[in-house]
């Protein structure tokens, strides 16, 4: 626990909201909360240290109350197409659109651990492939959804005693593999179109999924010059869905520990690691190890022989790394958590402001990515340190925006509002029954 | 359309929050939003002038962004629990209850028509007695979950690195007829322990729904006779459930007309009733008489004899209804439909303010009610003049609060907090796997 961190922050409404706030006074393009529908499960002994995912506000909510004190940032918000209906996810996110006055998203995932399944009437989570070509379905019906109503279908005029005209309304009569939806969506078309399409997933499937939907994508990427091959292979794959590169932005995410000098932030950095408890450190590579329990293990030593496992069914690549880690480079139990612990998964960067947007200037001039989503070590000192020290610099470059480009998400990101897929048609018949 | 009714109100925020932040300066209890998972069905020639429940904002999210701007009002949102599942539930109430400080509630209902099925996978809706035993083990289920933390599980000390007491955590591990939900819940317990229960259905299996589970009942009731036996009747079940009448509170609807004078409040009512479009007034018959079409009738005329179906699948009383007003009093169609029309089922009740709240005061002395849902006819106006005119009156006599008493929306209604299904029980082994 860092002595600046922001300890209630799952129960502490005016913390997010003050975040939001400042998020927006420094001109970031949005603010992103990450979801998933269970608790994580494991050993409490090390769970009941380690806050993250077991206790927190509901997204689209928060967003909603988020939305209320704030003009021009983005809104963008879990939702998994797994234990979801398409037609009240259409409408929480069209909601918040409106809400918003156009500045929400969606990161649309699927659900991938046995947790989550458990509390959805499943004994056993979808197979992967499966859970892809649902949220595939689930997106076009979503989608679909919010196309029910043309942009000026209300067109609210007293004298004729007209609310809409019925020849902008349209019925979706969706009937697919895993849904029959028919529609329409009982919200007005969102203020953008189409609420931004956002995805995470960096398997094959995940990335033929993002180069279909995707608007922004977030990535965790350590290194620079296998960014680089990301960026040119997930936007080389666009053409084939009729989209154009810069329909989608590429957003790794940045770990950022900003020192007054580079010893400073070093020093910094060793304060946060030295800070991950070794309960919470076993924890982390338990089920790289298959679930294997160490926690009897002394974590300055290197995994005892027979703990290892010789395969696993979750990442083959995982535990390869660790094993490698262990017998050939002799690492200890906690050189290996620290590795992995530190920004969960996403790239560090340390050093002074300007160092850090050296660094960030490089992977942009280099290719590697369009953005970052930005992930400080704590909350909100972290994010102060950011704003203060790196912002200015990088507006001096010419790299921020000192001020909003537009009123929407879309129109700060740079991306086209989305037509709807009747426009251009004739208008439905008014004079009938739905 | 009222001139001064907000005609935009289905896609204008600012237009809710400032409802909200009315009301809650006029005192009163909470905001009720109701709620469907469809657009109305039916002939677009009387749809497209009658735009309730065709496209407005989704209640949670909606709730959540006044919540932002609010202090002390409650916000109750209905959610079917035809088409959810508990989990979802469960998160979004115990979150907008964090996001207001402990002033959210959930109106249960089921949902019976088949325009929302489809828009759910299914061609049929379900049966009454399906959707009520579902909707039961829905609302255990999610209690249930608001209780997997108990409330004061997360202690958050930094000397012990210790966000919470593993003692104090809890799994549901339901497996009923309808769900298999494990938990625990991912939101820690709302400040209210669980949000309040609210409850409007009124056949005999919705009556003892509400005596087992609801803390407030929304009703239409338009005679004091009638509504003095359904406040008897329904508070007499409650005892058999455990619970003492005064942990429910009886609100039927209420539609005001404030005048300068009776004559003046008279006034007003004619000019609203003739703003219902003739189409409309056809379109609100349509369904009682078993989706008959009315449309080449003269409303000022009776229904034609040979329109008139012998039975019906939907309500019988409403059918006979009709063809009593009909065939013995010899009504015409628009007579027919304006007193359907008017108040949206709900009593009216037209005069000075004095004279609205000698009729509120009336009932509620006479044990008919705990209190009333207050339905303007237009907004904001109407809920201006009644703020204005009968609000100060109903203080005067001290019927009506001068503040609030509390913070939580259960300390404003006088309902107890809700002790956890945990409490007294010892505490859970502390060294597990969940």
């Amino acid at each position: 626990m860092h002595p600046q961190a922001q300890i209630d922050a799952g129960t502490n409404i005016e913390h997010y909201l003050e975040l939001a706030k400042l998020a927006e006074s420094a001109r970031f393009d949005l603010v992103f909360l990450a979801d998933s529908a269970a608790i994580r499960h494991g050993n409490l002994r090390a769970l009941k240290r380690w806050p993250q995912y077991m206790a927190y506000f509901e997204p689209t909510t928060l967003l909603s109350a988020m939305a209320a004190v704030t003009d021009r940032i983005g809104l963008v918000a879990t939702a998994t197409t797994s234990y979801n209906e398409p037609y009240n996810i259409a409408r929480r996110f069209a909601s918040l659109d409106h809400i918003s006055h156009g500045r929400a998203g969606w990161n649309v995932v699927t659900s991938s651990n046995e947790s989550e399944s458990r509390n959805f009437n499943r004994d056993e989570h979808y197979e992967h492939s499966d859970r892809y070509a649902r949220a595939r379905e689930f997106t076009e019906v979503v989608r679909g959804l919010w196309d029910s109503w043309d942009d000026d279908a209300f067109i609210r005029d007293r004298d004729s005693f007209t609310y809409f005209d019925p020849g902008k309304l349209h019925v979706l009569g969706h009937k697919g593999e895993y849904f029959s939806v028919r529609g329409p969506l009982n919200v007005a078309r969102p203020p953008q179109g189409h609420p931004v399409t956002v995805q995470a997933g960096s398997s094959e499937t995940g990335l033929e999924f993002a180069a279909e939907f995707a608007e922004v994508v977030f990535t965790p990427q350590t290194d620079l010059e296998r960014a680089r091959q990301f960026y040119r292979d997930l936007k080389g794959r666009m053409a084939k869905y009729g989209r154009h590169p810069d329909s989608l932005k590429v957003m790794p995410g940045l770990n950022t520990i900003v020192g007054d000098s580079a010893r400073d932030a070093e020093e910094k950095h060793r304060f946060l690691q030295a800070l991950i408890h070794p309960d919470v450190g076993r924890e982390l590579l338990s089920p790289i190890l298959g679930g294997i329990d160490l926690s009897a293990c002394d974590v300055d030593k290197p995994i005892p022989d027979d703990l290892l496992p010789g395969d696993t069914n979750a990442s083959k690549s995982g535990l390869a790394d660790i094993v490698h880690k262990t017998k050939v480079e002799g690492m200890t139990i906690r050189e290996i958590y620290l590795e992995h612990a530190g920004a969960r998964g996403q790239r560090t960067v340390k050093g002074t402001a300007s160092q850090i947007a050296d660094d960030m200037e490089l992977w942009f001039e280099s290719e590697a990515v369009d953005g970052f989503l930005i992930q400080p070590p704590h909350l909100p000192a972290g994010l102060h340190e950011f704003i203060d020290g790196v912002i200015p610099i990088l507006q001096e470059r010419k790299l921020f925006r000192t001020e909003y480009e537009g009123r929407t998400l879309r129109e700060n990101l740079g991306l086209p509002f989305s037509a709807s897929r009747y426009a251009g048609r004739p208008p439905e018949e008014a004079d009938r029954r739905i």
